[in-house]
Parts: C-alpha cells; sequence; structure tokens
C-alpha cells in the first residue's frame, strides 16, 4: 500500500514567512578583528575620538601661513608622520611636512613640494596661498560621539579599517550557524565508489556544503543517514548538542523508506511537509527545542538546492543577524516564454546575458528537477506564479541574483 | 630637501593591464569535494558515464505500461530507491515504484500514486496513460563523453554538485595565493594601544585582511614593518620564501621614511610608481624573482582600498585561474553631479537605490582619501575620467558593483 502524503499543501510565500518567524537570531561572540571578516556586527560602534584627532596634512610640502604667500621662507624643521614638528611655526618660516604628519600649531595650509623649491634652508612658496588647503582637519572624517557602524551591518573591509581606526581590537559579532548535515536514501553511494544496479552517488552533500558555506554557516557533515531508526535517532540527537541546524537531504517524498520525518515528529513539531513549489514540492520544516531547526529538503538535487535558496538561506542569515535576508532583485527581460507550472510557484533558472544596456535572462535548458546543469553557472532565478498563464516571452521580470556576469 | 617623485606618471588603465600582463596563473593542486568550494576548476571534467545511468522514477507511484491505462492491474512488487525490481514488468501488472527508483524493464510509464487507488493487491489506474510520463530516462541530464564543467569555471554548489554525481572525489583547482601583508609608517600603532601625539592606529592592515580574504587570497600578516632597513630586508626576503605576493601599505609618498620602495628596488623590478589616480596616485607595484610580485599600496585608508580594487584584486583572481577578473558592471543613473580630478581617474564611491526601475547611484559624501565612511556601505565605484568636464548629473553611467543591494 502507498499513500499520498497527508501533509497539507502550503503556499511558498506562505512557508517561506513560516519558517522566518520560527527563525532565531542567534547570539553574539566577541572576537578579535582577524576573525571578524564577512560576520555582521552585533553591536553599535560610537567613534570614542574624533578622526583624524590631529591636523594631519595630506600631501608631501610646506606647512606654512597662506598670509606668507609669495615668499622665501626660513626651512626651521620637519613634521614627519609620527614625529611632529615641536612647537608653533614661527613667523614667515616653513616646516617641511610629509603626508600624513601633524601639521605645526600657527600654520594654516600645506604647499605642495611640486609647487615649491627649497635651497640652502629657504624655501619659495608661490604668490596665492589658500588658507585650508592640503591637510585633514580635527574630525573631518569622524566626529567623536558619532554613530559609525550600527548592529546588523556587515564587516567588509572599509567597515573593519573603520573599527580598528577607531581603536576597537575586538568587536561583538554574531555566530555563525553550526549545521549538521545529512543524506539519506539507500540509493546513496559515497563519491568514488562505483553505484551499483539503481544506485547513485550522493552528490547532495557537496553541492548542500557549497550552499552552507556560501551562506555563512559552519557544516559538520554526518554522512549517509543509517538505516536504522535507533542509530539514527542517536546519530541526530547527538548532533543536536553542539547544532542550531539540522539539514537532511532525501527521503521525503511519500513512500520513502523515510526514517527522518518521523524522527523529526517525535523530537518536535513538523509545521511544513508539503509545498506548491517546482521544483522541491516535498520540503520539509521543523522547530526542535531550545531554538533549533531542522530542514529536509528533497532528494533530487536541483530540487534541494532550489529549497535551499527559497527557505534554508533566509533563515541562515536571518540567524546571523543580517538585514538583507534575501538574495538582491534586478530587473530583466525575460528572453523565453515561461510557462506556469499548474498550482505551484517555479523557480526557473536563468543565465543574464546583456544586450543593448539591459540584461535578458536565457534559459539554461532543461528545467528537470534532476538536472543540475540547469543550475551551473546560473547567474539568476525567475520566479514564475501558479496558474494558466505563465509570463510572456519579452516581459519585464524581477529575477533573483544569484551572481551578476561579468 | 624633499624632491618630488622621480617616477613617471602613468595612465590607470595603462598600470591595470601593466599589472595584468605581468601577473602569472598558479599552478593547480588537486584537493577533495569538501575543500573545493569558491574554487576555480584547473581541468576540464568530462562525463565517464550517463546521467542518470538507470531510468528512474520522477515520483511515487506505479510503474506500468501505458497500454494497460484504464484497467485494475496486479501489483507484482516494488521498485525502491536502491532496491530496483528483480525482473521485467509482466504483462497487464503495476510495479510500486518509489521516487528515484529504477524503472522496470517493460514499463514505460509511471503513474502518480495520487491517480490511483490499490486495494487487496490491484491498482486501478486512469484511462489515458501517457508513454515516457514520469520517469527520467538514462542520460537525460548528462550525456556519457559530454563535457560538464570546463577549466575556469569557479565551483559552487550546484557545480559540486555535479562533479559527485559524475563520481569525482577530488578536483584540480587553483592554488590561492598565498599574500604577506605588511604595513609601515613611524606613525603607526597597534590596534587597542592609545596613539601618542602624530600617532594613528594601523588600520590598513584590518581592511585590507579583509579585502585579501574576500578576493580569496590566504593572508599572513607581518605587522608594521620595522624601522631598519636590514630587519625589513631580512623579513621581506623570508616572507617571499612561501608566499606569492607582498602587499604593503603606507610610506610611497615622496617624502616619507620610506624603506620599501628601495628594498624592491633591489630585489627586483618596480614597474610603476605613480599612478594618475585618484584617490591611490602613489601606487606601486614591482615584479620580484620567480613570479612573484609585490604591491605597494598608499598609507591613506581609502587611497589603499581603492588601489587594491583597481589593481590588486584583479591580479588575484588571474592568479586563480578566474575568467572575470573584473567586478561586474551595471547600467545606473548618477544621482549627482561628479566633478573630474583634473588629469586623474577618479574612482567615486556611491549606494545604489532603486526608483522607478532602475538604480540611481548617490555619493556617499565627502571622498577625502581619509574617510573611510565614503566606503562603508558603498554598493558601488564610478568612474569619472581625467579633464575639465566629469559627468552631470542624471546621466547613465557603468558602475562598478562591489555588492548589489537587497
Amino acid at each position: 500500500m502507498m499513500q499520498a502524503s497527508t501533509y497539507p499543501l502550503l503556499d511558498a510565500s506562505e512557508v517561506a514567512s513560516l519558517v522566518l518567524e520560527r527563525t532565531p537570531v542567534l547570539g553574539a561572540e566577541e572576537l578579535p578583528l582577524a576573525d571578524c571578516w564577512a560576520r555582521v556586527l552585533a553591536e553599535d560602534l560610537v567613534a570614542p575620538s574624533d578622526l583624524p584627532a590631529f591636523p594631519s596634512s595630506a600631501v608631501d610640502g610646506y606647512a606654512v601661513r597662506a598670509a606668507d604667500g609669495g615668499g622665501r621662507l626660513e626651512v626651521v624643521g620637519e613634521s614627519a608622520a609620527g614625529r611632529p614638528f615641536p612647537g608653533p611655526l614661527p613667523g614667515h618660516a616653513a616646516v617641511r611636512i610629509l603626508t600624513g604628519a601633524v601639521l605645526p600649531v600657527g600654520a594654516d595650509c600645506v604647499v605642495m613640494v611640486e609647487e615649491t623649491s627649497e635651497h640652502d634652508g629657504w624655501v619659495e612658496v608661490p604668490t596665492r596661498l589658500e588658507a585650508g588647503r592640503n591637510f585633514h582637519r580635527v574630525g573631518d572624517d569622524v566626529r567623536r560621539g558619532e554613530l559609525v557602524l550600527q548592529a546588523g551591518e556587515v564587516l567588509g573591509p572599509a567597515e573593519l579599517g573603520l573599527a580598528a581606526a577607531l581603536g576597537f581590537p575586538r568587536l561583538r559579532v554574531h555566530r555563525r550557524p553550526r549545521v549538521a548535515l545529512l543524506t539519506t536514501g539507500d540509493e546513496l553511494v559515497e563519491v568514488g565508489r562505483t553505484p551499483g544496479p539503481g544506485q547513485i552517488v550522493d552528490s547532495n552533500r557537496w553541492a548542500l556544503l557549497g550552499a552552507l558555506q556560501e551562506a555563512g554557516a559552519e557544516v559538520s557533515l554526518l554522512g549517509i543517514a543509517p538505516d536504522d531508526r535507533v542509530a539514527l535517532r542517536s546519530l541526530v540527537q547527538d548532533a543536536l548538542l553542539d547544532h542550531d541546524v539540522l539539514v537532511s537531504s532525501g527521503g521525503v517524498s511519500v513512500g520513502s523508506h523515510d526514517l527522518v520525518k518521523p524522527l523529526l515528529e517525535e523530537l518536535g513539531e513538523v509545521h511544513v511537509g508539503r509545498v506548491r513549489l517546482k521544483p522541491g514540492k516535498p520540503f520539509t520544516f521543523a522547530t526542535l527545542p531550545e531554538g533549533r531547526l531542522a530542514f529536509g529538503l528533497p532528494g533530487f538535487p536541483v530540487s534541494s538546492l532550489v529549497t535551499f535558496e527559497v527557505f534554508v538561506r533566509p533563515a541562515l542569515r536571518k540567524m546571523q543577524g543580517h538585514r538583507a535576508l534575501q538574495r538582491p532583485r534586478l530587473r530583466v527581460r525575460l528572453g523565453y516564454e515561461a510557462k506556469a507550472a499548474g498550482d505551484r510557484t517555479e523557480y526557473q533558472r536563468v543565465t543574464l546575458v546583456r544586450e543593448d544596456g539591459e540584461f535578458v535572462a536565457r534559459t539554461t535548458g532543461s528545467q528537470s528537477s534532476s538536472r543540475l546543469l540547469s543550475l551551473a553557472g546560473a547567474h539568476a532565478l525567475v520566479r514564475v506564479p501558479p496558474g494558466d498563464r505563465g509570463i510572456p516571452a519579452g516581459a519585464m521580470v524581477e529575477a533573483i541574483v544569484l551572481s551578476l556576469p561579468a
């Protein structure tokens, strides 16, 4: 006997909201700057001092009073980066100054070396000098007390540089989700072994590992799930001790020899068992005790990656404190006729090609749920709503951008 | 005495080409799939077998002959994933079949479980059945001998899944460049220490570390350069033993107490010492023996990150075998008047905002070379050519995209 799934068939957008509502934001940890790249800041950074903290030269040249322009000025010393000229600038004099060095008290202008000539301890400077030229004033870049970076910002190069410049050697950032990845299916063999009759290589493990890494997760590979209820239960329970999320693939279609879904029902609450989504109908989502989540992805390779994109990646980003949970969208022209998939929302895979200043979305070919080539090299997903109509070729659509073409 | 630089002032585009021409592509290494994410493939992958290797069911249901539609068929067994039905399908019979399982010989169609009812070992199937429905044929996804992935492709989730599905447990990928990062300047103190008069925190180290990580490099932090010629020479020579690239920041302006540039002239050949670029005029590029490269970036924080973007990042990508060396471009409307910087090409930092279906580039405010806030949160760079004209507000420009806004 075989029965159709008794899980209600939910709309894809409803499921996406439901997953995010039940996804917690993970706590923060304090890390040295060296480990903070691409993390999300968990605290506001307020400037404890002005930047620059002293008036500093923007060029190599001579620090002078603008009013002394046009004359020959005595060079009374030098201000180098880290070695300021001691004392104020005397009248009708110049101080040799290097980029980044302190402007001496009394100077109001730096003349670029290219505009001067120095001989025997005297320098000639141009006639018209403008006060305020060629140096940075105290607080020009950042004012003491200014909110410089906000909680929720992603720490890229400029943000890390700012944090260092303001004197923060360590930052509070959100924890990365720890994900245990499990693949299920009696047909699976390890990559490198020759599949027997009816067997296939476990490829989802490696595809999902890449997708999880891209989404910022720390991944533990649990391998292929044991075929034994007790062994599986103990593996999953052990993994949940030190992981935030369980991701499994395969074994979620109705008739499969599926031990994962009953286990999730036993350990927590299954909220989603089927979705009006193509590919990816048998997507499963459960909450487990202590804020842990479980995602059961379909076994077909494209289904598992598309449901990861639509449901899992935004959740992992929420966990890490990201503000932007979704991929960026781009308005593109549809370069083919996108037929609708009956009552299901379909995510079609496309490449983007530039034509006449706009992007045209081209299909990656057969959209079969087993054909990974439909996703390899794809730049974007095009969401085709359920119904009879589809989207005509030439229409403008909002593509979900995976990577912009160069 | 202080003299202007004697290095010729080169055009930014000329320097960009010159750097890439002298940048080698690094060799390959063989890695297990677990370590291949985001690497660049160094070999073509040709399919050693068909995918799928057997006709496999796309759904849960019954494997039948389409010609037997409309009848009650005896259920003679089951084909589960990994456990094929032994032998061919007898006439007027059905085999219960699960998603991913082998289609028995003789069957030409799978009926979805939702369209059937099974009682006492017999199943009723609809009248009109279509041969070829609901299963994947041998080679539908990949044909034996097909070139599936080409050298130069980046290994994302789908590519890793494909490699595994085809039976490759290890892949040849390009090596990541090993970069030694050095900051120079007598004014620098370590983050966490309080700067004395005229001193500043070494922030470039942390900004460039992030930029290097984003570009795929493996980074060794050499810290702040010693103020002693012999000590510096020995530090750099030791680092070059097991690094491909030396990146230094600071100390490249004309009057500085600069030990790095003389050392590069001694160890190799300095090709670039000044560029018509704003920010980033004192950019330095040298080649060293055995294909090693040295980049001397300016000390101002924005100058160092912009010269990294324009010159260093493409070189690091070439080293890793990437095809796309440059950031993607996007046609956007300029939301402000971009004034030109005299005889230098300027890279202005902008955020992108969606308005009426197009992106508008807004300035990040003061473009001072020391103001990291002009780069924090920036989505793109706008290249303003040298000259007197600049670019009027409202014009369409090709923005260099750092990250698309969500």
